[in-house]
């Protein structure tokens, strides 16, 4: 068994590495960047810059990988919503699954995202029974990708799986996001601004979805899977929660942001897949994985900016 | 006005490249055989073949194109509903998009199938209200590149339609098909076959669906329309009608070929679209175009196999 992993540098990917790692499986990154850790093998190849499939075949002729964890997309906080990039991604997500069944891969698993549902208000996300919406081009990208593979893994006999990440936090979260923002302002003693916080969202420590993704690749599980707690927590609650755990309560302001327009009042997923067809369980409890964060920014936020 | 057609050696496309070049429009070819009309701009490309954006970037900056009407793709008969360059055309669209938007381009034109619906047993097919559905990864990949080329172009503000051809007749016709294996046996004075040929089915003359691919790429229709007659006839009906064009009604034989198992009952469109938001309407009744594919084989298809 051999696993490659796209994106493997990034904020996911690399949890899904060490994932992998841990089960003592041969792991070897797609990415620009080297991975952090030297027990995964790594040659740099940029699936963008890569002249379609022939290029494509011929690095994945160099690997034999049994199984492709893909993660890599633009993620650019912000713009990645409407990044004329997805195009490019999408594109080169279907060049990589030409030529990963070119070259004998036998699994593949892609990732979407929680914003391909057209979230019901009152009821958890589930994966076939939930309609799904087009709400910006990233998700459209993502969605359309995944309909394309699945007709055509289906018709050449790869396994494929569709990963749906959640609301994700930990190590490495880009500083402009929710949780890395209000722990990077404790972290540094700071007032930690957020909105009213009344949406109700489902956060995962990105490293338990690591560890999802692992067990998923590692699986034979078909179609689209949640990968979250199931647990419906308002924004306003998990900031106090943070701030509680950062023994700074005080320094929490909820309504001190202004709410964005268009919020949806809640994003929670159906984990009956993950849970019990996948029969994952976390590793750690969500105050461990959150304290864990405001370790990280603890010992990395300090830097002015 | 200058308007790129790809795909404009084929079945369809060099319907449209005629259409425009009827109405004055400076038309040019994109595609690997030089087109029949000299009046039509050509160079060589082969849009899987470029390496990616920047060799399609160049290539529109020599042209300048103000609309591009998009028909290249998979069509190799029987072979294009699972043909895995389905994904090659997929990323190929994305990547021409991308040039075309940067290049200015105002207004693009790609083109799907009536095979995106999920047919309704006893209505028509409408472009908004009928649900759509994957048959095959033909329809798959068409489906979900509509869907992404539909939200980058209203995000980047260039006009965008979607053009669904149903069921197509004419010259030029692949002999395997249809209508033209029976105009071919016909006009060879050979014994024409069909099936039991009760399925319902909605036609029109490639030179109709050319005119009307013109009209919608310099119209500023937005969206998916039906490229269609909107007439509903059965399959059979329409095979004695031709054996009766052609003189020849003894040659026809409903009947005498298996019916294909899985074969959807009804497959007509609402054409409110095309005749009443784009004005549309046929130059030619279906008799006389039926009689044009007679000639037709008539001059070329006498060769033997």
């Amino acid at each position: 068994m051999r696993v490659l992993v796209t994106g493997a540098s990034g904020f996911l990917g690399r949890q899904a590495v060490a994932a992998f790692l841990a089960k003592g499986v041969e792991v070897h990154a797609l990415s620009r960047r080297p991975p952090d850790d030297k027990a995964c093998h790594w040659q740099p190849f940029d699936l963008l810059a890569a002249d379609g499939r022939p290029s494509l075949q011929s690095y994945l002729r160099g690997i034999r990988p049994s199984h492709i964890l893909h993660l890599a997309w633009c993620v650019e906080p912000q713009r990645f919503w409407s990044d004329p990039a997805n195009l490019d991604w999408a594109a080169a997500t279907l060049a990589l699954a030409r030529a990963a069944s070119a070259e004998g891969v036998g699994r593949f698993v892609g990732t979407g995202s929680c914003f391909e549902y057209a979230w019901p208000s009152e009821r958890d996300c589930h994966e076939t029974l939930t309609p799904l919406a087009n709400h910006s081009l990233y998700d459209t990208a993502k969605d359309a990708t995944r309909r394309i593979l699945g007709q055509y893994f289906a018709d050449c006999g790869v396994g494929f799986a569709w990963a749906r990440p959640f609301f994700l936090f930990g190590p490495f979260e880009s500083p402009t996001r929710l949780v890395a923002s209000l722990a990077r302002a404790l972290a540094r003693g700071e007032p930690a601004a957020c909105s009213s916080g009344l949406a109700v969202r489902d956060f995962l420590a990105v490293g338990e979805a690591g560890r999802a993704l692992a067990a998923l690749t590692l699986s034979t599980l078909e179609g689209p899977v949640n990968i979250a707690s199931g647990e419906a927590i308002r924004v306003a609650d998990l900031a106090r929660l943070l701030g509680r755990l950062a023994g700074r309560p005080d320094l929490v302001h909820v309504g001190a942001l202004p709410d964005r327009a268009g919020e949806p009042p809640r994003i929670v997923a159906d984990v009956a897949r993950l849970s019990q067809e996948l029969a994952f369980q976390t590793a750690q409890s969500r105050e461990a994985r959150l304290l864990e964060t405001l370790e990280y920014w603890q010992a990395y936020g300090r830097d002015p900016g």
